[in-house]
């Protein structure tokens, strides 16, 4: 074909009969199909803690924040360089390897997600951990993003040789049918899958109440509000120290401007906010290092006092563990 | 060894005579040697951007910044929750797939820079490319950290098939005999670095000037101060913007906070502060996404207008490309 012939033709009709063709003005190099995996490694001392990313979840913006007008999440979001028009929401559980037990915070999506979720279980295995090495899994609090991780819809358990240790407070709310049964109906489902997921090891599981030590290093640390037994991990080693936020705020980025902010998932919004406030505010005047299960991956880093309200600076991400 | 015998023996001592007995306390899971890969992937438009890190490197503090008493640099540094006894610099280049070319844009520190450098082959063959593939490097400014990942110190070309595109007023300076006899003696090696780099293949470099676009969607920015021709680059596609900002700042954690600072690298300070507070201003006015090459990575984000000076805020991660 002839040069000429080739530039009177349209570009579709070249591609679709010579693709040798235009391929010569393509790279040798074709684009990528995947994200860099979400792990990311640091050490609390002694312990090396690895954030483990499950995805992200948007949802939409009316009746997010239930004490601020949508015009203003806009303008926050937009001001947090967010997309304005949803509220952007990532996971991010962490692993802890003490030297002598592999405990992991919490437990993500697990396959009952969003269908933008669910990526924990590649990551964790991309970071080179084995689901039947898992000793101990502490969990902050009972909504599904954090539990649902341990059980398979199946049924299957995800952790078969680990210990599950629960606050105390939250089995006593979840689990107690009186409180199934007062519940909106909205609520229900989630007293229902408490049970899916503890039900069958319901025995087994161990209750921690706060102010103890579940794991050397972990003391557990009240910050009710968000459920009835929320509970944040503070985790310890020689001069290291990380305050693991659990859902003391939804995403940083909107909720540490924003402190007295509830959001739809906060069952008591003024305790939340109360809660917030203190743990952001002894985040600040400590400068110890923080990690958020909703902030951007990988979702550590430290809390600044800005006016009335804070800021969260991310960790510099370091090259070496 | 009976129970007693065990714990009457120093736990040094039980170790080095009985290792089974004390891994029975250790987690089955050992602890992990390697950080994540360095790279991350991203859109402008339709070009696929990957951020690539280099490591990091580290610097005495004393005369790093050449007009501000070093109290008030660790009193920043403090304040952006980076060490304060030393000053951190982050590497990150970018890697552009344009479809129709694999661009660079600067390369590293090769096998010349700090030991705790000269990562970036790893992450780049990690993130699944081939220096082979490599259709066209620009470079911003001549300094070391951007160029050595050209040509290995045994003289290896490391991008074979490579075009390289390089500032004309930088090849002006640098390539100047005249300049380099003129030049302070601490400053020749940087000049003979110049040399051993583009020497063998000088006649096969081309130039650019600013205001063009050397490749199709990347445009050549006027930054200059920090060298003479130093140079940043527009990444347009669609509604996408990103703007290379390549060492228009030093470290951004430090520098948006105090655009005015004099890094002991900015050959012409106020030219470089001059160029930083337009960049800085621009950036900011259009929320356009940024990315810097001393940043911490990913190294791309945003700048808000902070009072008379700027904060960089990191992009949120991003689960899908």
């Amino acid at each position: 074909m002839s040069l000429t012939r080739r530039h009177a033709l349209g570009a579709a009709v070249v591609a679709a009969i010579a693709p040798t063709i235009v391929r010569q003005g393509q790279a040798a190099q074709p684009p990528a199909a995947n994200q860099a995996p979400g792990f990311y490694r640091f050490k609390i001392g002694d312990l090396q803690v690895t954030a483990i990313n499950d995805g992200v979840a948007f949802r939409p913006l009316d009746g997010f924040i239930k004490n601020a007008p949508e015009a203003e999440v806009r303008q926050a979001l937009a001001a947090a360089f967010l997309p304005s028009d949803k509220m952007t929401i990532p996971f991010t559980t962490l692993v802890i390897n003490t030297g002598s037990k592999l405990v992991l915070l919490d437990s993500g999506n697990g396959d009952l997600g969003a269908p933008t979720t669910g990526t924990w279980m590649a990551n964790f295995k991309a970071a080179g951990f084995d689901p039947a090495n898992v000793d101990t899994v502490l969990i902050s609090h009972f909504h599904g993003d954090h539990i649902n991780g341990l059980r398979l819809k199946d049924g299957t358990a995800v952790f078969p040789k680990a210990e599950i240790q629960v606050p105390a407070p939250e089995w006593a709310f979840w689990m107690d049918d009186a409180k199934m049964s007062a519940a909106p109906d909205g609520m229900k489902p989630a007293f229902q899958n408490v049970r899916r997921v503890f039900g069958p090891i319901a025995k087994d599981v161990k209750q921690f109440e706060w102010g103890k030590e579940p794991v050397t290093g972990i003391t557990t640390i009240s910050a009710p509000g968000h459920t009835p037994g929320h509970t944040a991990f503070a985790i310890a080693s020689g001069n290291g120290k990380l305050m693991a936020m659990s859902d003391t705020t939804n995403n940083p980025a909107l909720f540490a401007r924003h402190p007295d902010w509830a959001a739809v998932f906060d069952m008591d919004g003024a305790q939340a906010a109360q809660t917030r406030r203190k743990m952001l505010d002894m985040a600040a005047a400590d400068k110890m290092q923080v990690s958020f299960y909703h902030a951007a991956f990988p979702a550590t880093g430290f809390i600044a006092k800005d006016g009335a309200a804070f800021q969260m600076i991310p960790a510099s991400w370091a090259p070496t563990i």
